[in-house]
């Protein structure tokens, strides 16, 4: 744990029930990973567009790749109890599912910093679903995000940890 | 559709394949509502923390609630297409079910603009589920969202739209 | 009120004690207007450097005046429940007082909108203010910022107010 | 001119010469438009990355146009006296010259408001030309951007005007 | 001082009067920490609705922490001259007053960087007091704000500074 | 290059050709500093405007100055695969030809960081000139900005570099 004054477990609270950005002062520069993945699910007509521009011109991905990108550099600023983080890198990737009609989209984060990254990959890959589903809303109007979750993380106390889908 | 100019029935795109912000200048401002819901589910211990805090110290809820708002505030940063809409109202409230251990959040927003707020209702539920993932992370790395989607719809040019979950 | 479903009086929250964003979707579109003032008192060396800056070289309330009118625009990020106003006017100016070794800092918003702007107002004097603190800090390290409230609004349902100083 | 309380014509300053945003409360909501242009010149290496790009894999203008969009956004947080404006449309397009080893954005924004977007097409510009510098700086040191300017403006005051290169 | 070329002690200039970020790239990363605190005084219903709300429903005080936190976060945002730091440690807490129907907010930020926190502070401070100010002004439109200043600091090569209200 | 999975030089893009955030990790922290220079040429009222203003009344360049400064700490936000930098040193200055009625912009930014601050550079240049243009676009509607360029980058792995205008 941060900091001994936690409340039952819940380190973003001080013993007074009183939210608050964890202590993290003393720890060690490490470098540290996580990766985050994401389902959207959609009717034909949306992913076919969403397969097709890839391919050739109207390029959802392209886009929901940059905005899932600009979405992690921001975690700091949504979610409020996160620090501040000078994330080393970003990558967003996607995988499309013909069976399914589902993009699934995969963040991974990198920083040197005292904290690790796992909200920064699980934001890049929301805010890159929630782009793709903007930009085919006008073909599909009940669209569905879901099995959304960490992979992957190293490099904190916690060691090496490895995230599963389950029901 | 807003522009003739359009790929495919894809709007954020012109014939040429480009992404752009569609061009609302010549729609009328109407009052529009959109709800949206999403659901994050835990472990035994997360999801007791959340329930306990509620009705007294530690109020996970109470955070996730302002930063879902906020969030809503912002899609327009975050979603790279999104208009500007000085929205109306913004409500997140949330359900807790015993049953699923998990806790289902449902954003409302309005606005008397030119086009809709679905893009605005579904950023609050990610940013609000996504606030709730970082405050009990300490007690469960393994959480997991789904079921994030459009629930209604009013006052649009498609008339009112009411979404399910489906498999 | 704005609405009926309010908890004894606080608009910002529904009758369980949820914050929100107030709905005025129904509200009228009229022009608005917000003055705020607040002051900053500071020792000799400090005001000098101040006052000696805005006719020569060093101009720290020229500095001031940018940061409050950005910080103005900024409320609706800052104050988790404040409407996005777009608004339509804004300046601040300064007084200062030989006497008091004090500045004071007024600022006055406009808007055509549904909903008042004297957060935006009292934002603006705030960040003016913060922002002479950090100007001048290296000088002295006991600044005090006092006497920031709202001197006159109109435009809104409840008539026409004017605030005073009181003890 | 929007105020009778103008500093010789600059409409971005009273009479004693405070910068402030201008009035525009009384001002008529019109249809406006802008559009801008600007030009970023390299070297071979760079020019012929940026030109395949766009064909196949490493699409640097997709990732500009997006950028350029979501700066045009972004322009009243940029420019201190800038209005908040909730702008209706913004498209970027890119036109490529082997003979200059030249691309040039264009940017066209539209607006229901009281003011005009001028300066939302000149960020949309400048920001598309930083992303491109950004992603090709690798191959080229020494990249210029140049011939900015507003290409054209209709629906203020002012009526319709033309901008043209000038040296 | 941190630069030789600097305006009669404000180190936020230059010689020639020009406002500058000061260069801190040679200083070293200490552990810094600062504190500040702030008052707001209001009326009767409005100190009541604070009150009650934060042992019940309609708790104003765990959003105005919340508020403020993110505040302190957006301070280099905010205050033209502020570096950009990541922030290690923020916490906001209130006290009651009955005697004087006021909340005093007391917030505390630390830091492993070249540059001290004291600004972080006092916005985290003004953003906390301005969302109370937010959430109770329907019930009273005089409130004031007062007594803000810097109340601890350690880490600098000023030494420890402790701060005290003065009239 | 940073990394070997590269598009043919282009360290922005995998081998797939997607765009990315450069992974910095491993790289060492070192001071780095980076110039960049930028021109706005305008008629003689708009020129006569902004000399004096820098003398007396109406301070164009110090709210351009401002806005730069501001803007270059903004540099992450705004151009998409920026890593976030907290940049220690940030300064913008002017110069002013009567023969060509021109301003130029200087912006010098320092940091120590495991990547440049060239982007940092540019991108206060870029928001100066636009600063300016917004400030005396009443006088003049025809400005044009050019000859944008690096003018000096050291600190990195490419050693010293030094740019100069070309036609």
């Amino acid at each position: 744990m941060e900091e001994k004054d936690t409340l039952n477990g819940l380190t973003h609270f001080d013993r007074q029930g009183n939210a608050r950005m964890v202590d993290v002062t003393g720890k060690q520069v490490t470098d540290r990973e996580a990766s985050a993945c994401g389902r959207i699910r959609m009717n034909e007509a949306a992913y076919r567009a969403v397969k097709e521009g890839t391919a050739q011109k109207g390029d959802v991905l392209g886009t929901a790749r940059v905005a899932g990108i600009m979405g992690a550099k921001k975690t700091s600023e949504l979610i409020p109890l996160c620090h501040i983080l000078p994330i080393t890198k970003c990558g967003v990737t996607f995988e499309l599912s013909d069976e399914e009609q589902s993009v699934t989209a995969l963040c991974t984060v990198r920083v040197s910093g005292k904290t690790g990254v796992e909200m920064e990959a699980l934001t890049g890959v929301n805010i890159a679903l929630l782009t793709i589903y903007d930009m085919v809303k006008a073909l599909d109007k009940s669209m569905i995000l879901d099995r959304i979750y960490l992979t992957h993380k190293t490099g904190g106390k916690s060691g090496e940890i490895r995230g599963e889908y389950h029901d």
